[in-house]
C-alpha cells in the first residue's frame, strides 16, 4: 500500500504556543495587490511569506495522488510550511486508513489525479472534518460531480499557473497563420526565396470565449500587440472597464454569434462544464468571419469537432490551431491530422519541464500559508458552475 | 521619358495669402506626446492634422523613386495637403529636367527607390534649394554616402513604419524554438501524439543589439511576455530609466559579449553602418549562452554569416530565425537553407499589404503637413550614423 502517515511535530505545537505568549497573535489580513497579476510570478508565493502573522490553525493534510508523482515532491517531501502536515497520499480509497485518518482530523484535500472524482467524494463522506479542497490543475472537470457540489467544502485550483504559457501559444498560433509560417518552412525546403505579403496581428481583432485567467492572459499579451479584444464571459459585469477589453459579451447564444462574426482570431479557454460542451457547433461557425482562425486551448468537448472539421474542410476557416481536443490522445483516423490547415499539439503547450512542480509549491507556498493564518485562499472555484 | 512636372497652384498661394491677411500665423509647435508610440498608429497622421496652424511655406517636392511604383500613390495622384506640390519622379539624374526644376526651386527630396544612392547625391548638387530629404524605408543605408554626409540637408525617414509587425515576427520567432514548431509539426505528419515539454518565453532574457524604433517595439511585447531585457545600443544614455529594459549596455565589445553570454534570445535589429558591418562574429558567438536562439530581422551584414552558420552547426545555438541576409536574395548554394534549425524568411517580415502605402501616407499626412507648417519633422536621420 502507498500509504504515508505522519504526526504532528511536537516542535511544532511548542513554538505556536510560544508566539502567542508572547502577543504577537493578530489576525489582521495581508492586501493582495502584489498579486493582482499572478502570471507573471514565475513561483507563487516566494517572498510572500509574512511570519509577522502567526499560525491560526493547523493544515492536517490528505493527498490524493500518485505518491510516486515527482511534481508533488514539495508536498511530499518536501518543507512544509509551518503549522502544516501531510498525513497521507493514495489514489484510491481503499489505500486510505480511514479508522486512523478519522482520529486525526483531517481538514485540508489536495487532489491531482485524473481518476479522482470518486474516491474525492468518498473521502470528502468518510472525512467530515475536510474543509478545503484543492486541485493542482486549473480545470475542475475530472473531480466536478454532484457529491461535491452537495459537499460543504470550499474548492480551490491552480489557475494562474498555466496562464502566461498558454498565452504565449496563443499569440503563436495567431501568427503561425498571420505570417504563414507552413509556408515559410515550405520555400525554405525548396531553396525558395518568394516575397509575400504577410498579416499584422495589429489591428486584428481576437475574440476570446471564456474570459477567466487564461483568457485574459492572452488578452494582456493581444492588448499590447494592438489588437482589438472582444470577450465573452459568464459574469460580464465582472470586467466593466478591464483596459484590456474593447467589447465584453455576457455569454449569450446571440453574443456568441456576434463574437464568432467580428474576430480575425477566435480563442476558446473555457472550462467545460454542462453549459459549455458543444457549445461551439454548426451555427457557431456558420457565423464565423470568413478565413478566421479558430484556437482552443481549453478544454475539447467546449467545441463540436465534427463542425470544426467541416469550417475548415470548407475554407470557412483559414486555420485551427489545436492543444485540446474531444478524445485526447487524438485518434490515429482523426481527420484533424489530414487537415494541411490545422496546427496539433498534444495538450502540452501548458507543460514546462516545471509546470507541475510549480503547480504543487502554489499550493504549499502560498495557499497552506494562508490556510494556517486564516488568510483569505487565493484561485476558489464554484464547485457548483464547474470553475 | 518617366518625367511628371506640376505647377504652383494658384489657389494655394491665395488662400495662404488670406489666412496670413486674417492675421491667423503662428508658429506653435504642437507637442508630440499622441506620439510617443508611434508602432501603435496604423497610419500615421490621420486625425493630427492641426488646420488651426496655417502653412507658412511651400513643400516643392521631387520624387526619386518609380514613378509606376504603386505604394507612392499618395504623393504621386492623392491628394496633397495643402501647400504641397510634386514637381517631377524620375528614378535617375537625367531622367529629371534640371533646368525646368532650378527655376521651380524644389526644397523636398522624396526617396523610394533601391539605387537612389548616386542620383540623389547629383540631384542635391544640382539642386542647392533641397532643405530636406525624406526616405520611404526605416534603413537608410542605401542612401548613406560622403556625398549626402556632406550635404546640408535635412534627413528623415519612415521608421516606426514596421516596428510593430517586426515584433510580431520577433516573439514568433522565439515561441517556434521555445514550443518547437518543427516537433509540432513533423508529429503531426507521423500521426504522434507524443507529449514533450516546451519552454516558457517568460523569465527568459532578450538581448536587443540596436535599441532604436524596431528594437524597442519587441523589447515593448517581451516585457509584457515577462521576458527579461537587456538592450545595447551606441547612447545607452538615451533610455535611462526605460521601463522595458532591465539592463541597458553600451555599443561596447566587453558590453555585446555581456549581452550574447546572458541572452536565451539574441535579437539582432541594429542599423548597417560602418561600425555594425560584421559586428556579431565569431568572438560574439563564442560568447553565446550555450543553446541561445539568434533572431536578425535589422540588416544582413551587421551579421558574419559564416561565424553564424558556424556556431548553428556546432551546436552552440540553438537555432537562428532570419529574415536578412548578407545577400538577398539568400543564394541558392546558401548552407543556410540546408540546416534544420534556421528559419529562414525572404526579408517579408514586415511586407504587410499596405506597408508601403502606409509609408508614404506617412510622408504625405504627417511629415508634409508638419514641414509647411514649420513644425518639427519626426524622425530626423543622423545623415552621418546612418540611422
Amino acid at each position: 500500500k502507498n500509504l504515508l502517515t505522519m504526526t504532528l511535530l511536537p516542535s511544532f505545537v511548542t513554538h505556536a504556543a510560544k508566539r502567542i505568549a508572547q502577543g504577537s497573535l493578530h489576525s489582521s489580513l495581508r492586501p493582495l495587490s502584489s498579486l493582482t497579476d499572478p502570471s507573471m510570478l514565475r513561483y507563487w508565493g516566494k517572498g510572500n511569506l509574512q511570519n509577522a502573522i502567526p499560525i491560526q490553525r493547523e493544515a492536517r493534510i490528505v493527498s490524493l495522488s500518485d505518491p510516486n508523482d515527482d511534481a508533488n515532491s514539495a508536498l511530499n517531501y518536501g518543507a512544509l510550511p509551518e503549522g502544516a502536515h501531510l498525513l497521507a497520499i493514495g489514489t484510491k480509497f481503499d489505500e486510505f486508513d480511514i479508522r486512523t485518518l478519522q482520529e486525526q482530523e483531517p481538514n485540508v484535500l489536495f487532489v491531482s489525479h485524473p481518476l479522482a472524482r470518486k474516491p474525492l467524494v468518498q473521502l470528502l463522506d468518510a472525512l467530515p472534518t475536510v474543509e478545503w479542497v484543492h486541485t493542482r490543475s486549473a480545470g475542475i472537470d475530472f473531480v466536478t460531480s454532484p457529491g461535491l457540489s452537495a459537499s460543504k467544502v470550499y474548492v480551490t485550483n491552480a489557475r494562474g499557473q498555466f496562464s502566461s504559457t498558454l498565452a504565449e501559444y496563443c499569440m503563436m498560433a495567431c501568427s503561425y497563420f498571420a505570417k504563414s509560417l507552413p509556408r515559410l518552412i515550405q520555400q525554405k525546403q525548396d531553396r525558395n526565396w518568394g516575397k509575400y505579403d504577410v498579416l499584422e496581428l495589429r489591428g486584428a481583432t481576437l475574440g476570446v470565449v471564456g474570459y477567466g485567467d487564461i483568457g485574459r492572459a492572452c488578452a494582456k499579451l493581444a492588448h499590447v500587440y494592438g489588437m482589438k479584444v472582444v470577450a465573452l464571459r459568464r459574469h460580464p459585469d465582472l470586467c466593466v472597464d478591464d483596459p484590456l477589453c474593447d467589447k465584453v459579451l455576457p455569454s449569450t447564444t446571440e453574443a456568441l454569434n456576434e463574437l464568432m462574426s467580428e474576430s480575425d482570431y477566435i480563442l476558446v479557454s473555457a472550462p467545460l462544464t454542462d453549459d459549455t460542451r458543444g457549445l461551439i457547433g454548426p451555427t457557431q461557425f456558420a457565423h464565423a468571419k470568413d478565413q478566421a482562425v479558430f484556437i482552443n486551448l481549453g478544454r475539447g468537448p467546449v467545441v463540436d469537432e465534427d463542425a470544426l472539421i467541416a469550417a475548415l474542410k470548407s475554407g470557412k476557416l483559414k486555420g485551427a490551431a489545436l492543444d485540446v481536443f474531444t478524445e485526447e490522445p487524438l485518434p490515429v483516423e482523426s481527420e484533424l491530422w489530414d487537415l494541411d490547415n490545422v496546427l496539433i499539439s498534444p495538450h502540452n503547450m501548458d507543460q514546462t519541464a516545471t509546470f507541475m512542480h510549480e503547480a504543487t509549491e502554489f499550493f504549499v507556498n502560498e495557499n497552506l500559508p494562508r490556510f494556517v493564518r486564516k488568510e483569505e485562499l487565493l484561485n476558489h472555484v464554484d464547485k457548483v458552475a464547474g470553475y
